[in-house]
């Protein structure tokens, strides 16, 4: 892989304070972005899920015009790649208090090259679930010991990816993708996010044209019983766009393809 | 506060590398370490959790050997203080899978003055709660945003510290300690922690003091309801030592100081 291009905090860096509260506590967030031909892929939607998990963790987090321009610095017109921003609380004394007032740290680094999606995913479901934390759940938050896990125990299985569940059974998503699923009828779900997971900026596209083609998608409770249910499913990220599920555990899905060239239509549409 | 002394990886440094795992995911753990006249307070109880943890998140963590070198380098004769030391699982490309070989890195941070700590606590219940995660509880791993979250909490209402509860309403601990409870027969008993929570060096010292004076601490569940059935109360951590907790929301202790005294008398006996 190629190293990547970094800035820290407007300047053109590879270290941070080893006192920064991202690295001490996991206080801050990110997002990873597609870089295509130079330009953000979902820009508006991917600043709102920025600017929305740095309100939750109240940080005051970067203006858009800020990003822009230090976008601008590391990626060059014709560049295709995948850059990730990082917000931290900063730097902090010993102990969990957050500083008052915190001088948040904004970390952005580019690397080229656009690593190539699988056509479709087969899910067997994780072992590593995650917990029940309704506080930060749906927030890009640096607290992410639980997606370590289950992306080890993929790896462990040479699986491309896992389906995961929460603590008390409920299908949440993937170890790095969004999860939304067709009914019979053709209605669209996604499992709800208030107790975990994270609203990734491609789910958030997803929700947005399927609302304004007047069929929004419904969060709901998926418990593993009600996986049958659906004939269809899609899991997505910012970086692979919509992939076609053709199983879960033991349900196959056989209207998968479908489903994910629906969401490729909506999604190039709203890039 | 003064400022702390550094090293990272056995060099006098104060940046770490951008791509750290810690600063990322919070892919690694922590332990904080009083230091009293140049020496490690209850150094074999320490060194134990940090191994401890480190193989909880299968970090290769380092020998006791080294971090006497790395912390001598630190700490000179006479100094007291406050010593911190982080592993992380090192530098890693994008994505969640650990690299494999990881190059675990080791942060000693050492900052002199030892905080006075409060004589008795009076604790009020956080509204943060903590979630139920199996998978890495006891662990004091760098995932600690709910931690962040409950200290913001003590310090809106100026509270020193605040107990908190589990999603499920147990106690388990205050934003910074540890909890021992007295029943009327004497018995000690302390918060179960298979769910959440951390597992102090000072928690294990009591433990084993109390084990050896033939009354094991028993470990339970505690539920707000069954707080009452207790007469004392004590909060504990490396830097603070064992204090006697007046009351946890409305229940009052009365036995607490003479508690607080025995703790003090088994961790002078294991330091």
């Amino acid at each position: 892989m190629p190293e990547p291009r970094l800035r820290i905090d407007g300047q053109a860096q590879t270290f941070v304070a080893a006192d920064d509260r991202g690295l001490a506590y996991g206080d801050g967030v990110f997002r990873t972005l597609a870089i295509d031909n130079g330009q953000v892929v979902a820009r508006v939607f991917q600043y709102e899920r920025l600017a929305h998990d740095c309100a939750a963790l109240d940080i005051r987090g970067p203006s858009a015009a800020w990003l822009d321009a230090e976008l601008g610095q590391l990626i060059e017109a014709g560049d295709t790649g995948v850059a990730k921003i990082t917000v931290t609380r900063g730097s902090g004394g010993r102990g969990y208090t957050p500083p008052v007032p915190a001088r948040p740290r904004v970390i952005i680094a580019f690397t080229p090259g656009m690593p190539t999606p699988p056509d479709t995913l087969a899910l067997d479901i994780a072992a590593t679930r995650l917990a029940c934390q309704p506080l930060f759940a749906g927030v890009k938050h640096l607290n992410r010991l639980e997606q370590v896990w289950a992306r080890r125990e993929a790896g462990a299985s040479a699986a491309p990816d896992l389906a995961m569940t929460d603590t008390q059974g409920r299908l949440v998503a993937t170890t790095m993708r969004n999860l939304l699923f067709m009914d019979p009828a053709g209605l669209w779900h996604t499992p709800g996010l208030a107790r975990c997971g994270i609203a990734g900026a491609t789910r958030a596209r997803l929700m947005q044209a399927a609302e304004q083609a007047g069929r929004p998608v419904v969060e709901v409770d998926i418990h593993a019983a009600s996986i049958a249910d659906f004939c269809a499913a899609i899991a997505c990220n910012s970086i692979g766009g919509a992939i076609a599920v053709s199983r879960i555990g033991e349900n196959r899905f056989e209207h998968s393809p479908a489903m994910a060239r629906r969401a490729a239509a909506w999604l190039a549409a709203t890039a």
